[in-house]
């Protein structure tokens, strides 16, 4: 099968590393023309153009978009629907907001081109040597096109997971539960920070992976941080956040559903990228009116 | 009706001059002997020590303590265990924690001294003029001693709550009530510090003071710090806490109740009192190690 | 002057009222056409339809709408757009989303109608007697229309907050707020119900409502909800909510702000609607594969 | 080396197993007098009786606790502290609060006695065939039995984590974690039950653990649990929990340190233990005051 791959950012140029590894032919582009080259030179049929990437694919076509969310992915579709023709498939491999990509699938739908959403995790590394996804389509079209997700997925990596949207659904989801868990690791150790004891955290994290209930890939990668800074004294304690959080609080409220967990992994993220509140300005201020207790007075 | 009075701190030397106001005799007395004399002049009689204090009482004696909670408030009761007779009374008037409060009065019990604890709200102001008062204690005690709580509150302010300990453990929840409160307001103008509108802050308040459904104490209180400052901009954000936030939070877990604003109330006043923190570091990191997200360098 | 009021509900028929008492001239409408003979007998001008009630407000018309937010309020703006002239105004007095105020009023000015955002606080008693609003919209049409709010108002119950948008998004915040403070209020209570003391919870609510930092009129309805029902004990605990909450915490997440109390308000009221969670089940039985803990058996 | 097991239950029987594999001799003692005739069984030495435990063992005993915390475990070490002699040593495999380890270290140091607090993880399974255990105690006891805790854990799953308490402490914050994780993974689940789309949650646990980033044992157990009930319709949703979650909020509090996630974790399963909650009962009961909104009539 011959696919065409717009975005050639860490995800994209990877896959198709990935996918010239599985002996697919594969038409690249990106607007970072560098990158075309770059990519050429690794085997990839260079496309310095999106009119160019349309031409040089066979019908049915298959166009694979790993390009940021949001104004950009709408940005391509918009092209994309001029150039193509009923049978065309789409996939969109980035972090779209299913509700976009319910009305994307729609209005492609009109011209008779098919729309894949799916959700792609496990880092550059996992797209580059074995991916994880899930991707939601009409039923035909995802048996059309297992054989690639499954060549570039790791084992039992790949789920068709339903109708249009639930790919991207389902990857918001899974983004909404790792925020979950990363708070709840970082709870955990800045408790041991401040306990009485003097706990080495890379050992630590190493014998929470090693027959532990938390044992897992995050925890690994905590044990891989603690390893490169024992006390993480290099960084800021700043998170920041893309997007599928929000969305997935968001969704949650749409659903009348209490996910105090999510939402709050999510709202200590905002937290901490102020360095003072409104918030606590008013409460300090409201002790100090009733109770004549000091505030701390701002540096001028 | 003769009182005597332990500690001349805001709340204590307030009520002093209140209870002096409805023609009780005061005997008081502080560790401060400064604040001895100056209520001396404001018609008290004054004590020097502990003992004077107990001396120039009466029997069946009547000792009132507003004295910090905690180890002061243990210090001034074993020394009094000591000088006190078998039907004199005792009052703790602080924040004690309520499960203190019901071990002094089984140990004074022992030696026939009643214990009753009063919760004490309306800061210094109702201190002076017309206090808020929960009390506990045995019933015929608490009926000895209406009389004394009635005068020196606001009209409807007094509450014979229940048995010992019925008084500091309702205290305690107006506390976490409180705390849900303000952080309730906090949490609403920091929305709307960041909102596309350009409010006058002392009029929202005003505002919603006067037919709205949040007109509330607070809210006053609030109009008055933005009518000082109207953007809070000479004081830091930060939220101290005394003990009795936390003393609701740990009673609602062991009653095994879910109390989550108490509880955010009160975590989000920690958070307050630090710049960075190993939590964030440790989720800054984990992103880092799985997508290549950015961190923020701390610096040198 | 005089005034169109479309929407005769519980608000909007006292409102009528209030308005008459003003010796305003109202030119009252609703759906339900009992209503507008009803509002007839009281001193109003009926009008069976909207445009009766256009004919017979004269240039430049002043249209108050108080009618369900959303869907309704489209409909009845879609359907007065073209009956109105360059000049009239427009008042939403209903609980709309501030994203569709903005909307509106840009759609209504193409047309040269002025639009006026009211928030609405007090309840059905207030909008009888004297209720609290925050208006938003252009300066010099908040002028005009700021003797009638007065009128209405209590003293100091009227804030001209600015723009167009900011009244509603007042009125959102201000629900968030209640939502915090009645969630505070009852978790208070709910830990009262569960300690070991034997409180009479319409006496606790009178104390706190006599002096006490917490005193409110949310505290006052607390203590009349008591007066008729002790421990509530006819009522189940379902928390419904009308859409404010909602908007508050979605308003928070935009403005990447920290709502922790507010978030987890509206999320109880949304776990209050269920009687089981899926949450529930998936940690117990997460607890049964790995400590073959108990799970309770579902009833079938 | 020999060894002293007390407490044959689940964990303790499993621990003497996965001993008599690695060759030591294990002098075993339980309540239950049918299990220590099992174990015997198995290979081990019976001990029908502490003492008689105590005496079949060289000095310096080794005697390793793996009773219930709390009240068992506060009684078993009484007893063993009037029969053992200085130089003998004594662990607590449970999860012991480490406050009480604390204290317990320090009484039993008075007769020469070392004390070792183990965290142990890893459920039944990993108690039989190798397990996770952080163990704190003093260094050169801990060098002493390192042999032994290498021998029963997994590799590199055994950790000298400290003085004494920082094993009990350790195994405490591992738990926290625990309780965060399973409820950001069963919060992601019902929001997945609530959606417009129809997935299959076995697949969807199953293709996670393969690749994604939330890969982790605990989804593995999740996957497991949907492979033997697809919707889990078997159980209710009732969270229960043992008293490490609530030691770790309480722990959090102590150190004055947000906790939010974890501390959510541990109030949603006390939420789930109720039916209707008098939290609820209040806030409905406001919202009828204030707005006339209608209440759920309890049935009676």
């Amino acid at each position: 099968m011959q696919i065409g791959m717009v975005g050639l950012g860490k995800m994209g140029y990877n896959l198709v590393l990935n996918l010239l590894d599985h002996k697919y032919e594969v038409v690249a582009h990106d607007v970072d023309l560098s990158q075309v080259s770059s990519i050429e030179n690794e085997g990839a049929i260079p496309a310095y153009s999106l009119e160019e990437l349309v031409s040089k694919l066979k019908k049915p076509r298959v166009i694979w978009l790993m390009v940021p969310a949001g104004e950009i992915t709408e940005h391509v579709l918009s092209s994309l629907e001029n150039m193509l023709d009923s049978g065309d498939i789409v996939i969109d491999g980035g972090n779209s907001n299913y509700k976009d990509t319910l009305t994307r699938a729609e209005k492609l739908a009109e011209k008779g081109i098919s729309f894949v959403d799916v959700g792609t995790s496990g880092g550059v590394e996992g797209a580059r040597n074995g991916v994880c996804m899930m991707a939601g389509g009409p039923k035909e079209v995802l048996t059309y096109l297992e054989p690639v997700f499954n060549d570039i997925s790791v084992t039992d990596g790949y789920l068709a997971s339903g109708k249009v949207g639930s790919g991207h659904f389902l990857k918001m989801i899974h983004n909404g539960i790792e925020y979950g868990m990363m708070q709840a690791i970082a709870e955990g150790f800045e408790i041991l920070e401040k306990s009485p004891f003097d706990y080495n955290y890379e050992e630590v994290a190493k014998v929470w992976n090693n027959g532990s209930v938390i044992r897992s890939w995050l925890m690994e990668l905590t044990e891989n941080a603690f390893k490169k800074d024992p006390k993480l004294s290099e960084i800021r304690g700043v998170m920041n956040s893309s997007g599928e959080g929000k969305w997935t609080v968001e969704t949650a409220l749409d659903l009348q559903t209490a996910a105090p967990v999510i939402a709050l992994s999510l709202m200590m993220r905002y937290r901490s990228q102020e360095t003072d509140t409104f918030n606590g300005k008013v409460v300090a201020a409201l002790r100090n009116e009733f109770g004549g207790h000091e505030v701390v007075k701002a540096k001028n």
